[in-house]
């Protein structure tokens, strides 16, 4: 099977132009192709114009739309009809060929030496500081945007609670309640619906929380319009309609993703998408310093949204780092730090206690007391139940958006109907409620009276009527007696399905607020029937119980714990609680991970993503790199014939992106002594024949067009297809020198090779291409991504995953 | 001048045998050569002889006053004498020879990967456990080492200082103050000098904080006898002499070596000094699971000195890693936070209150509150200025120690006056103080009422007086006005003086608390100064800007940011501080850097190790690989004869470590068709020659005795030397086949690679040998951790250190 699926797809091919759309020559016959139907049998053996315009992942994901019309969801235009089929049949065990790879490694061509050597040591200094600053720049945007989103959002659901409570202590009086409830319906639909408009039409990859996409980003995974502008825009947007509209979303999750987005754009020195270039940062243009700063932007993003600047750190690192780099990593500290004290700088300065710098994050637990605490183990295997309970239905309400909800506006319609369901569940909740709690204090932000006696407000409306951010706080430290457990119990069940079906809708939002509401919820609730079991001793203190809930449930559903332990401990503002809630995390992850994948893993794996796990499987020493690889190879010669590289590069149906170079002649079956192999890239060939760099075949030796560095930088990250670029017939006659471009020293690793050599190498370095040699230094094949990404260690051990043209 | 050095000195030949003594066929010619004298002139042109038998750095970490007897300080054995020539050269810009590199790459080779395969998924799954049990009892066994080293120190002292103070109370009325002097400095240098003697003659690898030794370990350099259960014993009691004797010393630093230690001991499931193996753990004999372990050790002593669990993963990743490992990450992550939990439960039983969990660390700077501070960045620039001289100072007294003050007793000596010298410093101090405090309730352990008035306390004494944990703790959270600046001042200066001079003497102790309290005072001051100036202004909290001192001062001395900050900040329980702390030591380290080195890279490079830094120096593009291996090769063939490999492994002029095995002829030069180059170790070889694995020349066919994969586990890690084994003259005629246990695909450079390139491979993949080849695939060189080491980013650009046999 494996071997059908290598056939039709050559891993070599992950193409190289970021962001654009499939280039003409490989979409046109997709187009062509039939619509719907013919479901059944192994995708890789099907046509491929059935999987062709169309992506699986494209409602999550998608950056598909983005280049179609809006009005595509009309069904009366016959074309867009047959590019929406009605069902779109899906498989999880395959790997899509349509990501591309990130190179992390330097092209070390002659060019590049040619300007470290011209570089001296003060320059070095100079670029170190450039390095220091963009990171500081990151640090002061990210956490202004995360102000930003944090007063709007604050001021807007405000204005909305303040309205729908006015509208029910009318008439709650003279009756009539249906009232409140569809004008508290229609009101959140319509804000969501906003919300899901601009995602799903706009830019899809903005939906969700986005650590899915910058986990593949870190793991070196192109993810198409992911580190975007308008994705930012977008997004900051995004997220404020759908925490307003009352769904059950953090604000959280999405600060990684703007922060990430931030770093791209800033340490870049120029906007693609607003056409302007500032001149500056130009030596950052490059694969290898776009992650490293994206890294420390999606930490930036950690460290607003928690407060949690250590936990940041280590996030990225957990996510990204393959190659401990140091310097990278104080950088990344660095933007953390300066993230979470220009927000609490700001948000006290907005409080109106400016020296008071009590709000490091977007959300904060609030102080605990290193007081006693126990016997917590005994419902700790809850959390990763509930973990898992929580992906597996997420992962098939997932398989059916996958498969029917894919047309942006069944979209929308789906985020409005959840919106409406979670303010009528909410209303309902709160009119059958009957846990009344004395008013004490301004303890809680909009209380509801309702059928409560005077001086008393609803407990359960609070729990709704809060932003999910307060309810969690006041979970953890309300003192015990404020919540009547049937109201916690009926706001878990409740809440928990809730959450689970809003997670995936078209809108940008997080899961980790609800994920850890939910969890506070259920820890309070077993705290208290502890207390009430044991007469209440003291260290049955349910805020505590709710703490240690929440972090069960959040690692049963994201299964982080490192930097997840850290988060929360920075969170909580104490050491003393980092080991329960380790062990919380641990358990839940150990029980969950028996059953069903993390979510955020799973969503990667939906989407054919090929993710590079930290480890090769245990199990696959008996593999070695020669059955792995990719072979044959097309490989170039050192001086080439132009209308050779032509061919080579326009031939869709091997779409290569990295080519050795070879002394002698480019067939590899031939038996000679071919020099060490050098590779060079599509998108290097691409700018040499933009610029066209050509000698005539008689006068080799004149002196071809200088290129420089800049050239490639200035290419960067967008190449061009090659159907745009013009290559006359006479051209086509010329040669091409690739000396001066070529990496002339590539890993290489030899046939022998067992996988897990092969898959260390390849990610401790972050290579892109590793070329396969045999005893006599000849190239007999590559290995990319996807050939490592491909073997995975199922229940029944090593499994491999199909290629297919997704 | 680098090729003469690479004549003498060939770098492959970092020896294996671990806690060895240097092999008798290296030895003996060197002790036959001349005494001292003939000074001058670059190392490595002078006769071997003066630099055999006596490394330089044996004072401070020396493993041959181990072998050696004690009796060796008596000056008229003659022997002796020639031994210790009265000045030893010494000039840093060396590396010295003698320390052999960790391999951390494992060797796959056909036993490996027949065994890889044998095991299944559950059986990886057992390894797995056992691994998180190891960590589970690394840090049960580090918290209850941290609670002993505590509460022995606290009686201890306690007992001491009253009989100090009862005496200077009696002596106070009648007279006679000197007695006072006299007796708490005979008490001091008696208990020093135990503390000396068992450092200087027993283990002087205990001697110091031991984390330069850790780093270096971490790095991937054999440091011997350091992670040895003798050196445990000697470490712990000699830091409880050292604090108990009074001398400027912190119990800190110690805690990550006797981490180490205990992480090493228990991973190995047996003890080579005791000779006992419990036949469990065997699959973690090697020194890639060993350094693992040694990390979560470090981690776990970290996470017990300061409390901070975070801090003390930072630390070994920061120290220790190269390639990124999720799980490894977590299991240290694991063994930290059991070990502040085991000392956290322990102690706080203790000191009575189970249930409380207030001390994480042995250390704790209590809590601050996260209100106003700023201003402070005037003042930064001090830590690096003070961390500079001290380094300084530190730096010419190590070089004095180095060329003057080698032989064991007069190390004793020298520890014995530094400890007499505090004691009559601090009486001094006191005598002259006229700081007189109010008492109120028992915020001081020992008040020493002196020439005060009743009720009152003198405030010189109590810093003197209590430990130095309990002074740094008082500066930070005593109220304004319990310190007169006058008695800041010149505490600051004389305990500045005694910390330096204390640093680098034969006892074990830690420099971590000393720099504490030197910024902690000298930032008091500061901040009393400004509130004097300011008329007290609320910003001017004397308590955080000792904080901020502390931390100044501390990463000025040491130069650690990532992980010191996160120690620093876990250790205050407040994320707020992060931001100013982390200023506090990027400005230190980056002023402090502008002079010289930190104290621990600065010692590391005394002793001439080859340590890796993170990166290649910056402007080192211009350096291939060629430039830098090391060249002609030793080659074997696959199937060689046992006397040709005796002969090779026994050449003391070319003590090579690791052999290309070629298919065709050993030598490089001629042209043939050589398969791929693999690699066998000497280690290998030896336990070969060992078991006899040979067949005779006219039966190449007969099988051979079949070694396992054991064989080589139980020798590890004391390979004997080739000496030690005896090979008869018929023997000698008989062949070995390498086959099965060469590494088949060990990792290549092609001949061009540049040296930043070949760095990245090596330090990433953490390699002890990495083969280069040409263009025809032919074995031209070999790069090793010295090759790469030798390049160095000095104040005028690149420098190469010269090899030599030191």
């Amino acid at each position: 099977m494996a071997n059908v699926a290598k056939k039709v797809s050559w891993s070599g091919r992950d193409r190289d132009e970021e962001d654009e759309p499939p280039a003409a020559g490989e979409a046109t016959p997709l187009l062509n192709g039939a619509g719907p139907g013919t479901a059944g049998g192994p995708p890789h053996s099907r046509p491929v114009s059935e999987w062709g315009r169309l992506p699986a992942g494209a409602l999550l994901w998608g950056n598909v739309f983005a280049d179609l019309t809006p009005d595509l969801c009309f069904p009366q235009e016959t074309e867009a009809t047959n590019q929406f089929p009605s069902e779109i049949p899906h498989n999880e065990k395959l790997l899509s060929l349509k990501y591309e790879s990130l190179d992390y490694d330097n092209c070390e061509n002659q060019l590049f030496l040619e300007e470290e050597r011209r570089i001296n040591h003060t320059a070095f200094r100079t670029v170190e500081i450039k390095r220091w600053v963009i990171c500081a720049m990151i640090g002061i945007l990210t956490g202004l945007v995360a102000c930003f989103i944090d007063i709007v959002v604050e001021k807007l659901a405000g204005l909305k609670f303040r309205v729908v409570k006015d509208n029910i202590d009318k008439f709650t009086e003279k009756g009539g309640l249906s009232f409140s409830l569809l004008l508290w319906a229609i009101l959140n639909s319509s804000v969501v619906m906003v919300g899901s408009v601009i995602v799903a039409f706009i830019e899809p990859v903005a939906a969700g929380s986005g650590i899915p996409q910058i986990k593949c980003y870190l793991n070196g995974v192109k993810v198409p319009h992911v580190v975007r502008l308008k994705t930012l825009l977008i997004k900051v947007c995004g997220v404020i309609l759908s925490v307003v509209g009352g769904l059950a979303v953090g604000k959280e999750g999405p600060m990684i993703h703007s922060g990430a987005v931030i770093a791209a754009g800033i340490s870049q020195g120029r906007s693609t998408s607003l056409k302007r270039d500032f001149k500056i940062f130009e030596y950052f243009r490059r694969d290898t310093e776009k992650r490293d700063f994206v890294s420390a932007g999606a930490a930036a993003g950690v460290s607003a949204a928690f407060g949690a600047p250590v936990g940041g750190v280590l996030f990225s690192l957990e996510e990204g780092a393959s190659f401990w780099n140091q310097f990278l990593t104080w950088r990344i500290f660095f933007a953390s730090m300066i993230s979470t004290f220009t927000l609490n700088s700001i948000l006290s300065f907005y409080h109106g206690n400016p020296w008071d710098l009590s709000s490091p994050g977007l959300i904060n637990f609030g102080r605990f007391d290193s007081e006693v605490f126990s016997c917590f183990p005994s419902f700790l295997l809850a959390g990763g139940i509930l973990g898992a309970i929580f992906n597996a239905l997420n992962y098939w309400l997932t398989m059916f958006r996958i498969r029917y909800i894919h047309r942006p506006c069944l979209q929308v319609i789906e985020a409005m109907l959840v919106a409406a369901v979670t303010a009528a569940v909410g209303f309902v909740m709160i009119y059958c409620s009957s846990d009344c709690q004395p008013l004490q204090g301004d303890s809680v932000a909009y209380p509801l009276q309702l059928f409560c006696a005077d001086g008393e407000y609803n407990s359960m409306a609070t729990a709704f009527f809060n932003t999910p951010e307060k309810s969690v706080v006041s979970l953890f430290h309300n003192p015990p007696g404020s919540y009547n457990p049937m109201t916690l119990g009926m706001f878990t069940l409740m809440y928990f399905f809730l959450a689970c079906w809003t997670y995936g809708l078209t809108v940008s939002a997080g899961v980790f607020i609800p994920s850890l509401l939910i969890g506070a919820a259920w820890g309070r609730l077993f705290g208290i029937s502890l207390a009430y079991l044991t007469s209440g001793a003291i260290w049955a203190d349910p805020g505590k119980y709710a703490l240690m809930g929440a972090a069960a449930q959040l690692g049963g559903i994201v299964r982080m714990t490192l930097s997840l332990t850290v988060i929360m401990m920075e969170a909580t503002g104490n050491v003393t609680y980092g080991f329960p809630i380790m062990l919380a995390l641990m358990t839940a992850k150990i029980v969950g991970d028996y059953f069903v994948e993390g979510l955020y893993d799973m969503h990667i794996q939906l989407q054919s993503v090929p993710f590079l796990h930290w480890e090769a499987p245990v199990t696959s020493h008996s593999l070695t790199a020669r059955e792995v690889m990719s072979a044959p190879v097309t490989c170039l010669r050192r001086i080439e014939k132009v209308g050779t590289v032509v061919d080579i590069l326009s031939d869709t149906s091997s779409n290569h992106n990295g080519f050795p170079v070879v002394e002698s002649s480019p067939d590899p079956t031939q038996v000679g002594r071919p020099l060490a192999s050098r590779l060079i890239l599509r998108s290097q060939l691409i700018v040499l024949l933009k610029h066209k760099v050509f000698v005539e075949r008689a006068n080799l030796t004149l002196v071809q067009r200088r290129l420089k560095l800049k050239d490639f930088r200035d290419a960067y990250p967008r190449f061009p297809p090659i159907q745009s670029i013009h290559v006359s017939q006479d051209e086509r006659e010329c040669m091409m020198d690739l000396t001066e471009f070529m990496n002339p020293s590539p890993y290489t690793v030899p046939q022998e090779a067992s996988l897990p050599r092969v898959f260390k190498l390849f990610r401790a370095l972050g290579l892109r291409h590793l070329v396969v040699v045999d005893n006599h230094n000849e190239v007999v094949g590559l290995v990319t991504r996807k050939d490592l990404a491909r073997y995975r260690l199922g229940k029944e051990g090593l499994e491999e995953l199909s290629l297919a043209q997704t």
